[in-house]
């Protein structure tokens, strides 16, 4: 893709050219057709220092390389390319042309502009569609002519693969299932009979979607547990991305809900029933039990555990590792909660402080 | 099976005919063959218009459908075919017959009742055998003709699989494994070598059994880890239930054991040696180090997390995210425990209480 | 190996004979070719016992089997051996040659000796080299001639696999993974682009390394998450151990980085960036997150959770469950830490004392 049609698409000024570009990169591994992008101003040398064939660049950054001799503060943080050799000497004052071969895409959020980028050219690269010899598909399974098949999937009895979708090595997907278009299942995906995906949505190695719940019925006379039928559905949006080793069970006899743009970390568990709306984060570890709600934009640190029936409202923020105990609602938004059992961090804190204090006293 | 056999072997007492039944069924989705429940009365109306052949339900309602007029209470998380067409107005009173034709089974716990009809009509349901040509079965290993092996399964030398059981596509069975009768390795499960699975275990995808254990030997003079021999055995017995991407380690020289009856969530890890007694329930994300017991009857909440060497006494109930420090004992039964490290929930939550009256009193 | 270099490579003495040796085992599961342990002379007995060729002991245990009749102490959890048969009476006192036929191996560390000893003998094992048929090698990967490749493996371009490595069942390398000699991929790993391996690494079941991070950058117009592009590296250096369906994510622009010795369990989660030091220590169901730092050295307990940019140096001790908030640095060496957030221990107990106390004195 040019770099002018690019610049156009994320909302970026395009200067210095129209080169063709077809990846981003790091500093460090970047060519003529990758994309960089700089947020601070002190990493301009660097990336202009770079392979790349173009740059992202705040608005307020000079369109030439900065003032010979100025030594940028380099944050040991910084990219591996910082620390490569400079342009050298001798750049021009900045009314003169710039010094480099550049193309500058000025964007007021670059980091998010590099994004959106990833996305665009990601899209841009076209589709094929294939099928490994090794995969085992059932004749009545629907795989779309640009869909592409990796090596020893199994596709079960009537399901569908969308437009442009890959399912990498290894993945299963049960009878019936439907993914739709844009779709990537990386490798090795679970994918249960009664899911459905949406369009554009990732998920990561190991995924078990679609499952049965953990729902027994204990016997009081034996005190034995008998597996309440689970056989409900799991429905999952748009722009979803589901992390490696995460399970979603599908609900008990009605379904578990993943709204568009939710996206969840590595090692997270969802239960039965649960709904989860638009545009949630949930970091890695975190439990979510049977039935509980997250409404939209709800964002949960990592190692949080949210038992049965909770309501978590909108906006709200789950600190890490902490705990809502049944039935709880917690109120948004913008409130950030902490501890065990979950309290807005302000009271969590001061309570902290409290005991601090008493604990010394005594001593 | 035939519903008045079916009454039978549930304990339950049949009414209105003797219809085929194949499966149990949500209202939403019941055919003529399947079983459908109701706990409470209000949701009668509405499982009497499913298209179910048999409904299960308490003893004291009604043999006919509500008053015609009577407006059912339906809560907000009820299953979605309560919001379909109720059955026509002119509904006939109670001393009529019945204006439904479905045959009611009566019990006197309708879930408890669903959940083992449910178990009958899988486990009445014939089991044909058959082996996808793509697993890869070593030529020693011992596959009972009325079992299913499906693709890409992978069998070892000397392994053993049990009449009826199941390996969903994807399993990994180490050489000399031992699986019993009416199995269900749902999907791409691993079975390490030195691992026995009684009858009637169900273990779901991603889970790793019988895995060399976290052990080593420190070298003092060089602070390097050796690992220590991992080369006990995994011992499962019936009727267990293992959830996706859970782990459970072999013993090191000695074996982990897991009883008749244990139901294990979602990515819970188990660590060598442990013994985790009959009909012990462990929700998703709960960890268990080496070495620990469990006793009979224990319940343990998610995200539970007990160090090595401990003893959780019969009947005791961990409540989610405590933690249970090395060599401790917990006595059950029936004391629900929480917090770090754990302790009597009403102990618990005085603390708190304190804790925030004293932090009130300062501000 | 004979019993004589044995002893020789792991820094212990020889006595009694030069036996053939094949592999560690437990008391109840030698055979003649086994070398099996004792750390306390109380246990001597059970050893003599076994079938084992060879047993490593204390430099302080006589030669000679117990004097007859003496009665050795059992702890409950003493290995299943030692409740068999004892040597029979009429042994001769310790100055006659000795009543058993065992080879003696002696160290001050036989728990250490015991595991070397382990190793030694599993890399004495020839190396064959071999490749199942079904497994899917792309023609321009290159795997060692001593190398095996078990059923149903994924093997991309360019990948490389180096000597005596192996890879088990259903393991999925991608193109231009490197991984170095003596590694074990125990059962369907998935190894991403971007990822090396050192030498003698041993990776479980489930285990995803080096897959896209967790980084999204929010549109605040909108509300909704861009995947932040996940271009980076995993490095993984020597004599690396990785649990069971741990994720490690590549870097987002640079590398994750896990150097020689690390040891991780089951069900760990490590961000993109994070770098862990030499002889790192981890438990199960422990997360780090995204660019944080541990130290050389450091012990980190179960379902620890560890924010963002955090620095734990050198020798620190994290205690199961605590939580370390972002940005934040632990000094170590030796320093244990417990709670959220993580404090020194004996600070977390004063402040537990203090509590119940005031707690008390109300009530």
């Amino acid at each position: 893709m040019k770099s002018i049609e690019l610049a156009e698409r994320i909302g970026a000024l395009c200067e210095g050219g129209n080169v063709e570009l077809s990846q981003v990169a790091s500093f460090a591994a970047a060519t003529p057709h990758s994309l960089v992008f700089v947020e601070h101003p002190r990493f301009l040398e660097a990336a202009l220092a770079s392979a790349a064939g173009a740059v992202i660049v705040p608005h307020d950054v000079p369109n030439d390389a900065p003032a010979p001799g100025a030594q940028p503060r380099v944050p040991a943080n910084a990219p591996a390319a910082a620390a490569q050799p400079r342009v050298p000497d001798g750049t021009p004052s900045s009314d003169a042309p710039p010094a480099h071969n550049k193309v500058l895409l000025r964007s007021s959020n670059p980091r998010l502009a590099f994004a959106l980028a990833a996305a665009e050219l990601r899209r841009a690269a076209p589709a094929y569609g294939s099928i490994d010899p090794s995969a085992v598909i059932d004749s009545t399974a629907s795989v779309d002519l640009t869909a592409s098949v990796d090596a020893l999937c199994v596709i079960g009895a009537g399901a569908r693969i969308g437009a442009r979708s890959h399912l990498g090595p290894g993945c299963i997907v049960g009878p019936g299932v439907s993914i739709g278009a844009d779709c990537d299942l990386v490798a090795r995906v679970v994918v249960h009979s009664g899911t459905t995906l949406g369009d554009r949505v990732t998920v990561k190695p190991g995924a078990v979607l679609g499952g049965d719940g953990f729902g027994f019925v204990p016997d009081p006379a034996t005190g034995r547990y008998h597996k309440f039928p689970q056989i409900g559905r799991l429905e999952i949006g748009n722009d979803v991305e589901i992390g490696a080793n995460t399970c979603i069970d599908r609900g008990a006899l009605d379904a578990t809900v993943i709204a568009d743009g939710v996206k969840l970390d590595n090692l997270v568990q969802i239960g039965h029933n649960v709904h989860i709306g638009r545009n949630v984060v949930v970091a890695s570890q975190t439990g979510i039990s049977g039935s509980s709600v997250l409404e939209d934009g709800v964002i949960v640190g990592g190692q949080v555990g949210i038992a049965d029936h909770v309501r978590i409202e909108q906006g709200a923020i789950l600190g890490a590792q902490c705990g809502i105990p049944s039935k709880k609602v917690l109120r948004g938004p913008g409130v950030v909660f902490w501890g065990t059992p979950a309290r807005p961090i302000t009271e969590y804190l001061r309570e902290l402080a409290t005991l601090a204090r008493l604990t010394k006293k005594k001593k």
